[in-house]
């Protein structure tokens, strides 16, 4: 039995910062599975070949279960509903996997293009040097600006982080999770973005006291991963 | 067994263009409950006294199901699904009811701040005009401007919206509804919004083949309401 993620790093191999990994991570020990991490950087193409992407580059989170390789955090996660539906469920009924879906998008339209403005240019001092010139070749004409630009004007990009949180930070002012009293896969999506934000901006972005902090923390003590982080073990 | 519904209208009686009582009319039609409309105007405050809303002001939507008197849209929803239970769930289990608290606080802080910057001035020329003081006097305030500064602005207003769209464009394209592939009370808050805006707005703001139009004119089918607007009985 053994269960391996490769899960994105920075130069420090302990610092794991995708937010689509730690939607995999959340959801693996959401469906009490144990596994190790092998921390992969953006540049090893050959350390994840086998999972055939192709030759765009290959992508991070790459569950190797038992064997069977699963890429893309979506298809891990409808892989391991199937696979192991005797554990909790990460979607729900048919409705409540259906309104995950429209978390998920707002998660990606909405929430991941005013985080990425912010810690684009942390991100980069983060990284594995090795990283650097593939970070900045990739990532420039996706922002239309160079790094430095974009770092400069970093106050600008706070208030709509601050605007696209409102709705989240209201639900969960009446409510422990966002699937309700128990936390679900949207709950993990939403805790990625933000935990990709926590792990890598240069300054606090959310007050400790704030209800979205107040969930994260929750979060990771519902899996008892609070003072134990899921990643460490490789 | 009578049921009647106290609906916002404009001087054009038939006009309804509030987003809270389209969620009201949507659920109704889901649990295939009948029901009358009373036009009703934000200076009525004498004819809906009985819904005992105290003296800062009475609004609509307010139900009167049988003698029972049910005020505000979340109760009304809340009160048809307790009342209704046999009649298809307007928040289906209980991970999909705390997701339509999601999609409502992001209804109400994300999408509704940037409709009401665009059709504020629109309703102002719809409204009643024994409605325009109260009207005038109680949004100017909000908006931190005179209704003519903002229509002036209106240009400008039309970006966010859309881009506020982008994560229920995204979802419409993969699915039929919110609810997945038939519609609940997470599509009838959603659409209430962009209801109130198609109804108001002095320009078309969503073309006729955009994914969300569609989704408009699938929900309205779904309930038989395509060619028969249930405000229409009174």
């Amino acid at each position: 039995m053994s269960r391996t993620l490769y899960d994105l790093a920075a130069a420090d191999p302990t610092l794991r910062f995708s937010p689509y990994c730690w939607r995999t991570k959340l959801a693996l020990a959401h469906k009490n599975l144990d596994f190790e991490t092998v921390p992969w950087r953006f540049t090893d193409q050959d350390v994840i070949a086998f999972s055939g992407q192709g030759q765009s580059g290959g992508k991070v989170p790459v569950l190797v279960d038992n064997g069977t390789v699963v890429h893309d955090s979506q298809s891990i996660a409808e892989y391991l509903e199937t696979t192991y539906p005797q554990a909790p469920t990460l979607f729900g009924d048919a409705a409540s996997r259906a309104l995950t879906g429209f978390v998920k998008q707002w998660t990606e339209d909405t929430l991941h293009p005013t985080i990425v403005k912010i810690v684009l240019p942390d991100i980069f001092k983060l990284i594995d040097p090795k990283d650097r010139t593939y970070f900045r070749q990739s990532r420039e004409p996706r922002i239309g600006m160079t790094i430095e630009a974009l770092a400069a004007r970093r106050p600008e990009f706070l208030p709509p982080f601050q605007a696209a949180l409102a709705p989240l930070r209201d639900t969960l002012k009446a409510q422990n999770f966002l699937a309700g009293v128990t936390p679900a896969y949207a709950d993990h999506i939403v805790f990625g973005a933000l935990k990709w934000a926590r792990t890598t901006s240069s300054t606090a972005l959310l007050a400790p006291d704030d209800p979205i902090s107040l969930w994260m923390e929750r979060l990771l003590s519902y899996y008892g991963l609070r003072n134990q982080p899921p990643a460490s073990s490789a």
